[in-house]
């Protein structure tokens, strides 16, 4: 779509980043941008085929023009000591007004006048999220990139700010543009086919998706909501093609089973508790009789953590797995399986899916069943990271004031449900009354929604 | 159309401000919007109703909460200390990058998150608009206000970058309720009614109005165009709803008659250069055939500087007034005047438009013009504030790399016109290939581009 | 707008319509059209050309191609009487099916077919609709375009059928475009100026119109509708512009001040009855608290009449004035107004407004109302035309199943309003559930649906 | 979509139409909608309801609905007569406009006006459109529904004026739910995925079609056109998913490779013609460098017609076989397919794809070619049905004025194209400057539109 005409032509030498001759051209026209000459309008101009030079380097190319502005383009330690020092000075002063603000521009790095720049080209807003891509990808091996990364991702979320995002619903009568992009980027539950995703807009689903002005052809993140009159349990059922569709005006439950961010470069801003909330507030001016909302989850990391506890003792105390599956349990599953009763028995078995096809006596899922939910639980309720919930999704359910509400077993007995969490799924709920005191709990001393009967699975 | 029903009631007493009681209220609910207690999305549910409550209050009520967050929601000094401290300590070292993360961080100040979460509000970038237009009011007595007028008009900047503005057209088929804000905005030729402004979108004219996607019942700044022949000359013929409608398929000259930005709170935000060159690029597109794009702007320092100018001297040099009317000049005025030949009786002559009336002589205009168009000259070329160009208008078009193609007589012979410049008015041509060559030059060394009459008229 | 590059030039001589030359070059353009020569594509773009001629013909002109249609274009009667003797002869046997075709075909005149041709002009659908405004303008002295009249109005019935139709709601935000025709077209209550406009589209009024979607510039009839809290009696406080806005949520009253249509060219293609129903249907979902859905009305023929009824008797039975104003009021009337107590005297004072001026005694207004009820009444109740209500508003609202709910003395009191009616103003009513069984009992024996109150002042 | 709750509940028996009782109770709804008691508002809403009710019943039960009202609501004989005789009686005096149209209003059944309601449903317009199509299955079976198809043709034909038509570009950013009915309508060259589709709606391609206004989720005809540099000479080479995509900029040649009608309720109604023209226009509008408009066109009757033909006379005359493969071609065609020398031998060998297979000798093809266009000519050029040719494809583009303009072998591999013409397609080039005369000589004296060598082709 991009025009080349103007563009610097630069060649790019894969994993050596550019020719000396390039870069120092590069370093000349950023200079250019950063002191705009010949006027504003030029200097955007002047980014704008910059920018078209940057998306024909190959990657090593674009790190060593990134890199560049990063070194030279930051702020000058000198003149930001000495608004420092006139700031501090100011202070209590009719002139601190001034020199704060004289400080915060001393701050204000060409960096990011050059990075705004860049906004001249056609697709500018997307260019910028794509670049900073670029840049989350190269970070780890270019620790140096850091201070620009976290300058942009500032600027990105000034502009990405919920209050300039639209929500729009997605339907069947949406671009099939738009739509092709939700069955690239569904990352819960893959999308198969246009056939799969017609049933996902059906009329007893909504799917929903914040879009920015200037990325109109870009969902940021989406939501897909099954209408319903039940606590959807597992999320085979909710994907089947051949179910019946269900009347929506009957539906008084909507489960929320799958929440996508697409664009990798927004990575730290955040507007998926948002997104849930102004969804939530047009399902029910749409269908009153709608009171429960709910979640159906996975649990990313639990069959990780699981893997990663000690069978019977730890610290002398006993293990998690000996702690799930008391002794009378480990008899039960043994004889239903044919194996030992150990722990070390129940951890081969679970390592399968075999205990759950449709060969295996279903008994045998009954008997587990009891240890499965005090493992899920324990993981929910009790394992954390940095002081946070340790499970990704728990973090950012429990983080926007859900609660946990149901451990479902067999809830997504596809390789990757089983192989994320032995196919168990959980129900998030939120209830609006206990939204803001949930939240606050949660950051005041770290306590977990959770209703008794997993509370107290996880307590056993 | 906002609803008050959650807002907090609070009296506001003209000229003293706010009660303590309500001061102490408020105080709270801005230290809870600053914590983000509950969650995200609540505090911006709380920010929203503080605002409601904002909007209720009389202007000594508002500079009151505003004094409050400019003084007490600002960064901490002492973090701000030691993170300095600590990125200064960190340059060269890999911890630098985050280390100026983290001195960008302190400086943040709880006032900008409270002021983006009004976002929340159903109008929320146009509050904040209007809330700057608020602190710019207050400023002059309250200069503590600066420094939080300061951090807004930053941040303003950041969501009212050109990258993310719309270019309108404006016609006869827009909405009545945008059409109406030409009428009250246009600051330059004042549209008298919907006849008038029916006429300035006729088809051989153009309205381009510049808009932000989240305030889109508000031009930010639009620009009047008529298509013609002839660089036009006065404003009368521009305006007179009764003149023909010219055929805009005939037309190589696009003329720029007024300029008008609406949004006294994004002072200090310039998008009038962009718009000027979108504006270009679509007329280009639509009409192959036009090839000269100028203004007919107004002078309006020009009367006020000639006023304040020595009559004869000026240390010692002539005067800007004896170097505009030479003796034989004023000889020739006198005569067909009927007053004295002396630079006093032309400025006392001029000092009234009845020189130019229909009941003048019409060889008085004719033997002025000379002395009034090298004041005009020497005025836009030679006077200056600041570096640069005195005259507004002229700071404006030169900035954006215009030059001064002819001065007119009795171009805009309205009582605010000859007000403002005897009635005079002045061409500024936008040719694309010099463009960036006058910036540069107005940069470097002050030079004006202007015609060579004009030119030679300013040294004479 | 149109270009008439293409165009046929034709001089037309007003009065005699036109030359012999170009009256045949003009039919053998018609010709041509009526044959399709070339194909049908080509067809079409000779009948826009003639389109255009036609445009810009003088009245006399355009009748003289008028008639050229009419009387040369016409079905053939030998073949349609072949035709018809065919069908009668095939009624019961198989071919009855193609013999009926065939005669419809015969019957299918070149005429409607040239007709038709035209919409291949850029507003072809507009340019038909004022086609047969000319029509109607030139048949009282042009009886042979009847036949063409005729047929054009059978196919502008076809293509404005209600079913085609769109209704929108139009409001400050519609295009000024839009809203200037409201003020060409209101009928009813002239709209004086663009602020007497933006009052009848605030927040407490609506304002429907029908379009069809090949004529989106040009409403076709629109109604103006006031959400209030009572049977609105006078119309000046509806239309006063400094009248405080209602709260619409409050509302349980819409009232249907006025009806336009806007076409003349679609006279005798009715929608206003679908407009009702459709404004009914979409201010209750939008406003369910609304429950009486009434019109103020004028009566346009009231005072023409009520002037040629005879004052005492008639055929022997009391007048229609003498039975309005008994013995008793006409003392009244009399002595408050200090005239003689005679019929002949209270028609002479009626005959001004001065009765009901602000220097008259209001107790005069009230020793009238009686007598002025009664002759409305009887006017509406009994007053026929053809076997239907003889005023032309009673017979479309009582046609389309609403009932005289109310009379208000003083309602309109514009000289309009009082030159029509005295002043008075009616109150239809709808109400869903006895619009069929109105509609019915007036089809099957006339009996015009009234309240009790005017029933009985009707028989008085 | 449809609600049923008010829909009269009507059992219907597949096979033998409706019981008795509900094909009475059915009579007296029809009987109420044409006698429109109770107003025009309420005779719609009964319509709405009654076709409601069509839509539950079983093909069976809507054809005895069909049959009753083409049987019953016809137009009165009686009183079309004594129009008739009226109107003849009338000619040449000043009522013939009203006898004329007396007797069409004598000719509008209740047929139409039943019809006409219906469009109150929520997709009424489409609901007719849906009926015609059941009217032309049933047709065949039920002769005595010709005369209601023929009535309900002619009021769509007015309906569907190509006047009234929106002519829309189609593109990957369209609805998927629109460009799912391109899959499912597509005609010509069978769309396999939505892959394929998008492909066919890439930058080099274009896809158009024809909306009506009250159908806006249903293209009417849609054609599909490459953009390229060449005369596109077989489909294969547009259909490859996989071929590079060519600048549209540079294209100088636009080829319509497929036109589909979707509506078979509207057959009869043609828009192609007008399809085709305004495609053009806007395609040169865009594109101002095409100048050549052609189609790549299948022969669908060609093998039959070849197959039907007598292998060496024809009364005496040499057979089209003969004539199309003389015996030099035979001797080489023989060599190198190892098969007997005789027309024969080359029928069976053309009658499976073998010889063109990828197995096949290159060789052969190019033996085979001169006799198959010879064939392929004389069809196109001789054969005719009704007077016109035979060919529909060829009906349709030369009644529009195009003309005969290559011939190509192995175009269309597809089992269907060897089925109907041995592989072959053929280019239609539409001249504008010829298409007029085309279309008149085709009329005048059936001259076939071809180029030169293809005359001769046929002539050989």
């Amino acid at each position: 779509m991009t025009s080349t005409a103007h563009a610097t032509t630069v060649r790019s030498i894969p994993g050596d980043g550019l020719p000396a001759k390039d870069l120092e051209r590069i370093r000349a026209q950023l200079q250019e941008c950063a002191a705009s000459l010949g006027g504003e309008v030029s200097a955007r101009n002047r980014a704008a085929r910059l920018g078209e030079t940057y998306l024909q380097l190959a990657p090593a190319g674009r790190r060593a023009v990134l890199q560049l502005i990063a070194r030279e383009f930051g702020p000058d330690p000198v003149k930001v000591a000495s608004a420092h020092t006139a700031w501090q000075a100011s202070i209590g002063t009719p002139a601190e007004g001034d020199a704060e603000a004289a400080l915060r521009a001393a701050m204000r790095s060409a960096r990011i006048r050059i990075m705004t720049q860049f906004l001249a080209l056609p697709q500018g807003v997307k260019f910028l999220v794509d670049l900073r891509a670029d840049l989350l990808r190269f970070l780890p091996h270019a620790p140096e990139l850091a201070v620009l990364d976290r300058e942009l991702e500032a600027r990105l979320s000034a502009w990405f700010d919920v209050g300039f995002l639209e929500l729009q619903r997605l339907t069947w009568h949406s671009p099939a543009a738009l739509l092709e992009k939700l069955i690239a980027y569904e990352a819960v539950h893959e999308i198969q086919s246009w056939a799969d995703l017609k049933n996902r807009v059906d009329s007893d689903r909504r799917c929903y998706a914040f879009f920015h002005p200037r990325m109109p052809d870009e969902p940021l993140i989406f939501v897909e909501v099954a209408l319903c009159d039940h606590l959807a349990g597992n999320v085979q059922d909710l994907l089947d093609v051949h179910a019946p569709v269900f009347d929506p005006k009957r539906a008084d439950t909507a489960i929320f089973y799958s929440i996508s961010n697409t664009q990798t470069g927004l990575r730290g801003v955040s507007f998926g508790n948002f997104l849930l909330k102004r969804v939530i507030d047009d399902l029910k001016r749409d269908y009153p009789r709608l009171d429960t909302f709910a979640t159906l989850s996975p649990l990313p990391g639990l069959r990780a953590w699981a893997e990663a506890q000690a069978d019977l003792e730890n610290d002398g105390a006993p293990g998690e797995w000996a702690r799930a599956f008391p002794e009378a349990d480990r008899q039960r599953i043994a004889k239903l399986a044919g194996i030992a009763p150990t722990l070390h028995a129940i951890r081969s078995l679970l390592a399968t899916p075999a205990w759950s096809g449709p060969e295996a006596d279903p008994r045998l899922a009954g008997a587990l069943r009891g240890g499965l939910e005090r493992l899920a639980a324990r993981y929910l309720v009790t394992a954390t990271h940095k002081g946070k919930p340790r499970d990704p999704v728990a973090r950012f359910h429990l983080g926007n004031g859900a609660r946990i509400e149901r451990l479902n077993l067999l809830a997504d007995t596809s390789a990757k449900g089983y192989g994320q969490s032995y196919g168990m799924m959980v129900n998030y709920l939120y209830q609006p009354d206990s939204i803001e005191e949930n939240v606050e709990a949660l950051l005041r001393d770290g306590t977990i929604a959770a209703v008794a009967k997993v509370r107290r699975a996880a307590r056993d």
